[in-house]
């Protein structure tokens, strides 16, 4: 069954893979699935047939035969339990590897978005300087823990899996800010999942969408 | 085998149930399995003995034998996976009902999340007033469009599942802000979501931990 998955049509990051589509695009190469892709547009995003398939009005969405689904987590995670690569096969380091996911999901990302949202919408309100800080230090607290528990491992939990999948993608997204640079071990870790081919084919084809150009160049 | 979740030993909320242990309680009376609960403090938590458990040093934990969990959703997921009464058994319904707990957690819950932590942590600050309507703003968003899915539907898809669970505990947060109510049909599922007797049960327990006067009474 053909998979097909959304993406920007103009990812607002202007193709640094940092949009939720690269996710899906790397757990699909790295179980090695063929896929393909519908762009949308912000305004398409929240018309009646888009929010049919995604609630919320955002991407990526996951049509596979009768499935329809959307949440990148839920996304990866069925892409994960039902192709070799991305999950080992003993329960109990299945399960820890999900929590992983988890992890990244609820507790390491949502303080660099609220980051990454203050510096974006909050740039040029009176209390900026003042209330970065603070907002920075959420981020650090987080990144201080993983840091230690990553100590100098190649990967969370043995092999590479879906929580570092995961993990890594979310990480991303606080590079820009300059404060995964202050963990070395995680800017290095950071640097073996961008190192994966499956990564770099993922990086790419999202490129070819957001800035053919520099993709062709 | 035994069943082993922490908590805290004294709650922030001081027993409204907004503490994550909660939300594995009802998850284990959902499903009928018996468990025995260890009290943590705050110092505690941050100590090497609990962080080897959970490696962002909070709670709620799981302990089943060689298997140690963190994050709820892995281990509301877990639980739910392995005993019945929290997910649809058709593959395709069960993605869906997976898809709503990332829903609740990576979507919903970040937003409100932000909200609970400005009105805590940033009411004395000079810009709490004019900064509190834009973090509202990004709650009703997301509260608008769950809405507008849910419609007079009685849960989420289909009958009750691990996706509503995880959303009305979310949802649940935003209560004290008054954005809840904004909304009488979130309001009215996240009423049936505690009429639950399992939900009960859950409450009570905490409760029994965090105010045991109240709960005696």
């Amino acid at each position: 069954m053909t998979i097909t998955i959304t993406a920007f049509e103009h990812s607002p990051d202007g193709g640094k893979g940092l949009a939720r589509d690269t996710r899906v695009r790397w757990a699909l190469e790295e179980t090695g699935q063929a896929y393909k892709v519908r762009l949308v547009t912000f305004p398409a995003m929240k018309q009646p047939a888009h929010l049919a398939l995604h609630p919320f009005g955002q991407i990526p969405t996951y049509e596979e035969g009768n499935l329809a689904l959307f949440e990148t987590g839920a996304i990866v995670l069925h892409i994960a339990e039902r192709h070799a690569g991305l999950l080992p096969h003993h329960a109990n380091a299945k399960a820890r590897a999900i929590a992983w996911m988890f992890a990244a999901l609820n507790t390491v990302e949502p303080p660099i978005l609220e980051l990454s949202t203050v510096m974006l919408a909050e740039r040029d309100k009176p209390w900026y300087e003042e209330r970065l800080p603070l907002v920075q230090e959420r981020v650090r607290d987080r990144l201080h823990l993983l840091s230690a528990r990553l100590g100098d491992a190649e990967w969370l939990e043995g092999p590479f899996s879906a929580g570092d999948l995961m993990m890594v993608s979310v990480l991303l997204r606080s590079r820009s800010s300059g404060l995964l640079d202050e963990f070395p071990n995680l800017a290095a870790y950071v640097a073996r999942g961008e190192a994966r081919p499956a990564y770099k084919r993922a990086f790419a084809a999202q490129l070819a969408v957001n800035a053919p150009a520099a993709s062709a160049g």
